[in-house]
């Protein structure tokens, strides 16, 4: 085993550096932001920093950098208060990266990356009309990071869109028939193959090992 | 599609909707957080809630429930100010979803889990040996999420242990030599199978699509 210090990452070459940091941290979930302006043009993101906050209230987040790639995702959760996040499958891979790209203002990614969007009565935010998880969430809370200044959003779920099957009788994710897809690093997509269902550890269980 | 809206969520029966809700936002990193109290007592808990907050300063964050799982975590951390994260690969994976269970404060996971800890030079927090990415962080801030008390904790990175061959030459991970696994919900472990790199997207390939 190699050990680098501090010192050794800020020495590293820049993009390096940004590839390793990324990807050192594991796997993400996929996911497509979708939000709305207040003249409702549409805007799509791709984002690797979904992250679950709580069941009761049902909260998520997601890092945000205000005045970077995704600007106009903060923006309009800001002026209008929703945003839905949108799990990517196998059949939108290509197409979601596709949205990491810059686009100017006036232009919906939706359009650009030939994804339709589809609309709810709850919210004004778009959703994916492909993909099989489709969350609506209400804006909760913001937390600007002094560190970097990312900002961590926290929206509250209020619709969550789902195919019939889409999970089990213990509430549990039918993953695999999902075709969904997780991210490591900011570009490497994979697909989660076998699985391995760990029971809930009781005293017992622990005493008796 | 079926539609939920917060009113159903909310008349869920509570189990399935903490497996729901925990899953829905798809896969994660799974990771083990060591730390130590202020006498040098080690402690081990595994985490799905690792993500990527930069790569310059480097800073990776955990959330912490302070009165639930992660008690002697949080507090760990906050009386000696490190903690480390180290991956989880296919051969800890049933003796690291063990640290999930219930331990008094003066056990040490690493002894009752039979998981062997190692230290460094640079800080006091204890490494899991077997990981194959083992990061020793500084906590940098912290942020109290109103709406349900849990904990960002946001650490900067001071070392990274790494086998010699666990990244290319770009500094991506070398993902599946590494045998890491994934998590979705509280204990569904999957481990990534095929990958698909995706090349950065300029202006031009999306004119041109």
């Amino acid at each position: 085993m190699d050990n680098y210090t501090l010192h050794d990452i800020y020495k590293m070459e820049r993009s390096f550096r940004t590839n390793l940091i990324n990807s050192i941290s594991g796997i993400k979930s996929a996911n497509l932001i979708g939000t709305s302006n207040s003249e409702g043009l549409t805007n799509l993101a791709v984002f690797n920093s979904v992250m679950h906050i709580g069941a009761n209230p049902p909260l998520l987040s997601i890092f945000v950098r205000p005045h970077k790639v995704e600007r106009h995702t903060y923006e309009n959760i800001k002026s209008t208060g929703y945003f839905t996040i949108n799990a990517v499958n196998k059949s939108l891979l290509e197409r979601a990266h596709l949205t990491s790209g810059k686009f100017a203002k006036e232009v919906s990614e939706f359009l650009m990356c030939d994804i339709k969007p589809s609309f709810s009565d709850v919210h004004p935010a778009p959703y994916v009309e492909e993909s099989p998880i489709q969350i609506g969430l209400r804006m909760e809370e913001e937390y600007h990071i002094n560190a970097n200044q990312t900002i961590l959003v926290i929206g509250r779920i209020i619709e969550i869109i789902f195919p019939k099957d889409g999970f089990g009788k213990d509430g549990q994710l039918a993953w695999k028939d999902l075709n969904l897809l997780g991210i490591n690093g900011l570009s490497n997509y994979c697909e989660p193959s076998t699985f391995k269902s760990m029971p809930y550890v009781r005293k017992e269980s622990i005493q008796s090992s």
